[in-house]
């Protein structure tokens, strides 16, 4: 069964930077999958950037926007997978939605109860990332408060059956929930 | 002296459940203070689900808008008082203050020292839950701004007085200050 | 080689009060360094009553907005000092920056660079505030989105050198980097 880490964090935390520093210090085959479509010229520009960087230290690539749990299923041999990140998969999920009803917050625990399955059952070390995004005021847009109920949602559930969870701040892990208890 | 636990967080970071279920490890008649004025026909159906769920676990139900240091104090029987949420309590405060006079923040801790000295007078544990509303950017709205400020303000004089504090990260409660000292 | 202690919090979070009593604790000449422009009277006012109450306890106080490198360097009198705050510091360098050219979070991560070898340099202990600005909903203005970045990026560069490390919470600090590790 595999071991389950969750990173969170805020905006430039560098959650993503302590996801992949602890998942170079595991041995063998790393695998990071991509939750985030490429918007623009120059977003896709970074992420070639960031993905030729991870492939010279050895990581395979695979994308993903939202059957994370049939990816992992898929890709048994990868020991170490890195998810980045469940904020922009419950994005594409809310905007995948058929607008005439939207995803609600029961539908987003039970995608991501299958997704928690999914880490479960897959022989490796699954790292994810995702975002804290309700410490602010209450946004005016009702998009943005749906969106803020379902990441919550989302970190809850996962955080659960995480075996270790820290909180990025300034760059630094801080423990929230560590394999000894917590 | 009451025991004084506070529990804070971001929106759906867990810390209502925590709260309830901190308070139902404690023996003895639970009363549930509801801050919060029903808005609408589904929030009225929401607060009435989860009060008939409580009530079947046996707690007693109570609601106070503005007056929570006179509520604690007409209810010395409840041997476990959870408060769910200051946030609602400044808002609270806030709206009904007078229209030409803004409540400020000195205004706020003061009503804040009120409330931590009738929680300090009643002779059961008191669990408060807030909010962490002041990690994201300034916001435009004045209105928002004061209302972080007096949430800051009312957090911080409520956490010096209390026995624990716990902050609600992805559902799992991260010690701020513990009984033994913090 | 100086001390170097980062505490950073949300809006009213008690940041800057914790920083000043851990400065307090500490014996020898305090200097307290406003990166802060007063923008009206109102706030003129309010900073020279907190000046007038640090005088009173024996706080010398500098003014700087952008080279806090250089005025590190030009007091090395100073045995403790606190620099309140970094995010008012990101701020001035933004609004300085060329209008046509913004600063990008390369130069900042660089600028904030600068700042920790002048306070590596620096013969006492150097404190400095900062604000978590990333943990809310993603701002609809593209300046607040850039600004968060280079918040972010500054807090990393800071945080990693830094000895210790707060994240204030209802007033309390919570360690997240401690002199014996972390």
């Amino acid at each position: 069964m595999a071991r389950i880490i969750l990173i969170t964090g805020g905006c430039r935390s560098g959650k993503s930077r302590l996801a992949q520093e602890k998942a170079e210090k595991l041995p063998g085959c790393k695998l990071f999958v991509a939750t985030c479509p490429p918007l623009d010229a120059e977003m896709r520009a970074r992420i070639q950037r960031h993905q030729r960087e991870r492939e010279a230290r050895g990581w395979l690539t695979a994308e993903e926007e939202l059957d994370l749990a049939g990816l992992l299923a898929s890709r048994p041999e990868a020991e170490v997978v890195l998810v980045d990140c469940l904020t922009l998969w419950v994005n594409n999920l809310l905007f995948t939605a058929d607008c005439q009803k939207d995803i609600g917050e029961d539908e987003m625990s039970a995608a991501a109860r299958v997704l928690v399955e999914a880490c479960r059952r897959h022989p490796g070390t699954v790292l994810l990332v995702t975002n804290e995004v309700g410490m602010g005021i209450v946004p005016e847009n009702a998009l943005a408060r749906s969106y803020r109920d379902l990441v919550g949602r989302c970190n809850q559930v996962v955080a659960a059956a995480a075996d270790e969870v820290y909180l990025a701040v300034c760059g630094l892990p801080l423990p929230v929930k560590t394999s000894g208890g917590g």
